[in-house]
């Protein structure tokens, strides 16, 4: 295979890429091929992992049933996080639409199997949790993927994990790292809704990078 | 600003800078040009976080003293993990390069902060670990970024990570990401060498794509 070279003008539709990735929580009703589902999670795979374990599961939740039950997860979760705040926090979070569980057509819930084999434990000695960051890895290797087919993906964390593996019937060995609402977006932007709503300033570079 | 329409044509080498991405271990010695080092910190701060929180932290780590202590740590965890092995696993792991740490003209550390206030904690009351998965994201980010740009990273996990706090002179509460070594790579391959080295083999899809 002959090694490719990447041009100024790729790089810049990268970073247009990564500016208008978004988390997405407002979807069109619009069905997305199955195919490019599949695509998508294949792309994933070629995500980094320690020791190459692979240790991502993808776990497609289409049964009205599984949808109903996460669905009531986050409606809980989410009550008990809006009474955590007081005041202006409070307001500002009861109006933001940190889900949309209701109008995304694809569910992919993204799993850790905390107990593969695979890779036999190169790299993990001294850090084990690379494992976990390598199901992260794939999970954002997707998102970015999306978008370049004009899809979004919003992550969902407000969400019980255990409770999820028990609607899934999945086994306990297998940790949430990711449920993902998949869809067209109904609206892009290249700023966080976070930003442009006031909840967070982006940090100068003086505040996250230091020289030693 | 005009959204941008991503085509075929830039899927295509979306996909290549993927499969041509590689954790790099052999560098050659040219230099990195100190303002690429910058730029690919500010594009890996367009990484999603949970709540805005951005909580990663970049440690450019340039003097001598302390990467020989970095140097030293890797090594004798690098031995303990050889003794853990046997047989033919042991030979294959001994013949393996683990890290670029002597060659790399960049070693960037990334941390978490994990006593940020930024985000005021939305969307990690119950899965307060996506703090941390944001810092994984900003580092998959660069990585990429770093790729477009012909430069190689390497991801190195086999550290004692208090020990890199106490020799880099960081805050306890800083908890290391992943300490990266960065420069343009000796070779390039569009798989990963513990595939080609025969350590693991890659996984099929129904191993990892389930329904519910």
């Amino acid at each position: 295979m002959e090694k490719p070279v990447f041009d100024q003008n790729f790089r810049m539709q990268f970073e247009e890429l990564l500016k208008w990735r978004r988390d997405v929580r407002s979807f069109r009703n619009d069905e997305v091929d199955p195919q490019l589902t599949e695509r998508l999670i294949a792309l994933a795979t070629l995500a980094p992992s320690v020791g190459y374990s692979q240790p991502w599961r993808f776990v497609l939740v289409e049964s009205a049933e599984c949808r109903e039950s996460i669905r009531a997860n986050f409606e809980l979760c989410n009550r008990q996080a809006l009474d955590a705040y007081s005041g202006e926090k409070a307001q500002l979070y009861a109006k933001l639409k940190l889900a949309g569980l209701r109008d995304a057509p694809v569910h992919l819930a993204v799993f850790l199997n905390q107990q593969t084999e695979c890779g036999s434990g190169l790299g993990r000695m001294t850090m084990p949790e690379t494992l976990e960051y390598s199901a992260i890895l794939a999970v954002h290797t997707l998102w970015l993927a999306a978008r370049s087919y004009g899809l979004g993906v919003g992550w969902v964390s407000i969400l019980d994990p255990a409770k999820v593996n028990t609607s899934l019937n999945l086994p306990e060995e297998w940790k949430l790292i990711a449920y993902l609402c998949i869809g067209y977006p109904q609206e892009e932007h290249p700023s966080p809704e976070l930003l442009r709503n006031g909840w967070e300033v982006k940090l100068p570079a003086s505040d996250i990078l230091i020289r030693r």
